[in-house]
């Protein structure tokens, strides 16, 4: 029997309140207590967690050995520091920081500490995009030229400090975190070769709420990675071309298809009235040169992620979610904002 | 009774053949005959059509007023310049040229000649773009912040020149040319401020066989412009974001709808778990905060294009397709070509 990690959570909102069911749920973790600056939100927590009365005091209970970060994005860089200081463990929310300086200085603060240090990107697990990822890996649609990840509500920013730029704030810090890490992962070990990068600022004049960004990669692969919160009708999920087929993948739940050619030398359309004009070009293809297949499900388990972090504490494992990584995606971030801003393309090498 | 135009063709393919056959039609115009370099596609015309056996012998019937000139369009500018000078009235194909040089030289010689000179955009008439156009005029969505226009088909770029360079083939300068002449369109007096441009070479190492580009304009609406021809699973053909609510046209048949919300101020989402995550943002809204319309058709009719063309040879009317128009579209195509060609942002008041 493994001994249990001690657990806390620092921030006790809607995603402290997510670390704590689900530290409180895993048999590796005995979840002690959470301290959030608002005292109302720590009245009620799952199992026999404690409410702690300042973030001094969780820091000091030596029961806790590993502490989630899930305060606003501003404030991850001091609570996490000061957590490994003390000698804790330490997952943060995403994103990890806002910039690759102060990544830089909470990682040096674990190196110094010898602690585990890494950031929730639970979306790894999201089997849309495990879905995506197997159609990627496999081949399935032949050489990939063109993958587009979209995320669309309509509901603007809800509330709190998701909205204040100086928290933090915006979609490319919120959801822009989750589909580029997607990214980065999907495509890995591609380089990114340029970044183009465009805000909304439909609902808020501050604080981006929506993005467009066009990658493109050291191979040629184009990567548009969009979040819109001011879409009434939705884009698909997912789309993804490659010179013998494409996939799609509408939503959450899946609902999508591969269509492949059959026969790709059949060429030799009839024309059709499009609009009011002619064209061979744009004429649908028929159902003999073409095959449709379902998008297949791939086994993912987000409970990993606490099992690695389990794992690692206990020298078993590497981490999943790498200070490589992190860094590799602050980067990023740090460049869409750049390319934004100037409304250039930034051309690099990451 | 108002006297006919005699009415003839250059360069009989598919599309001279078009326009043969709605000469013919056409109750102002005197279908006279077609010259093609190759004997062969004149075999066949409509109705008591000439096959003429040279460009000179076509240009020296003094019956014909207007040449419609359909060549490869690496050809326009010479053709349509001697068409000038032989004192006719000339419709060009699009893309009228390649180059704004080219272009300025053939309204020199049209200015010269004092005759007529004009560009087939049919697609100005298309009842997707029309019916799309008149949400945007009518203010229908709010404030537009981003308008998406995308034509994907799956046959790559079928057949002879139109996948050859040296003869401006290539997506920007066949349906490029229609769908950023409707961007121009639609959203005018705005002008261009930047432009992102990306090519495809997915079937044809020498050819773009898709692109995509972001326009930027001076109030700041984004227009995005794309063409796919290996697309086998198509995105919707118009997307259209305002303020206050979202349209979409799904294909030519204009399938679609409009989404308005009619709640703004109720965001007070329940979160939904998207993937491995819960989501508030991204929850799906309830129709008790929204309302759908169906797409309004709009009026119009492509034959309008050759009636304003004779009425302004018999100095009634001014031309539709103007040479202002052209110059720009021209330009824009340059600018696309440019910024795809570096991988910049190229910045313009255009």
């Amino acid at each position: 029997m493994i001994a249990k990690i001690g657990g806390a959570v620092v921030g006790h909102g809607g995603m402290g309140d997510f670390h704590a069911h689900r530290m409180e749920e895993n048999p590796e973790v005995d979840f002690i207590g959470a301290y959030d600056i608002n005292p109302e939100r720590t009245k009620k927590l799952p199992g026999n967690g404690k409410a702690f009365s300042s973030l001094e005091e969780l820091l000091a209970d030596e029961r806790i050995g590993l502490v989630t970060v899930a305060t606003p994005n501003d404030t991850h860089k001091e609570i996490v520091i000061k957590a490994l200081e003390a000698g804790k463990n330490v997952i943060s929310e995403k994103p990890v920081t806002m910039t690759l300086a102060d990544l830089d200085d909470m990682i040096a603060a674990a190196d110094k500490a010898g602690r585990v240090f890494t950031v929730h990107q639970n979306r790894r697990w999201d089997p849309d995009y495990l879905a995506m990822k197997n159609i990627f890996d496999k081949n399935t649609l032949g050489k990939v030229f063109c993958i587009e990840s979209r995320v669309h509500g309509s509901r603007g920013i809800p509330g709190d400090w998701r909205n204040q730029k100086e928290h933090g704030g915006g979609m490319v810090l919120d959801w822009g975190v989750h589909i580029l890490d997607q990214m980065l992962m999907m495509t890995f070990p591609r380089k990114l070769a340029s970044i183009y990068a465009h805000l909304d600022y439909v609902t808020n004049e501050n604080c981006d709420d929506g993005f467009h960004v066009e990658a493109i990669f050291d191979d040629g692969l184009v990567y548009r990675a969009e979040v819109g919160t001011s879409n009434f009708i939705s884009l698909p999920r997912w789309y993804m071309l490659g010179e013998n087929g494409s996939a799609v993948i509408r939503d959450w739940d899946l609902n999508g298809e591969i269509v492949m050619v059959s026969d790709w030398e059949n060429r030799d359309a009839v024309p059709i009235i499009a609009g009011v004009g002619l064209t061979k070009t744009m004429a649908p293809r028929t159902d003999d040169t073409i095959k449709h297949y379902p998008i297949e499900r791939v086994e993912g388990d987000w409970r990993d992620f606490y099992r690695n972090v389990c794992a690692v504490i206990r020298g078993e494992a590497n981490l999943i979610v790498t200070h490589a990584q992190q860094r590799r995606l602050v980067k990023l971030l740090e460049t869409v904002f750049e390319s934004a801003v100037k409304n250039e393309v930034v051309k690099l090498s990451l």
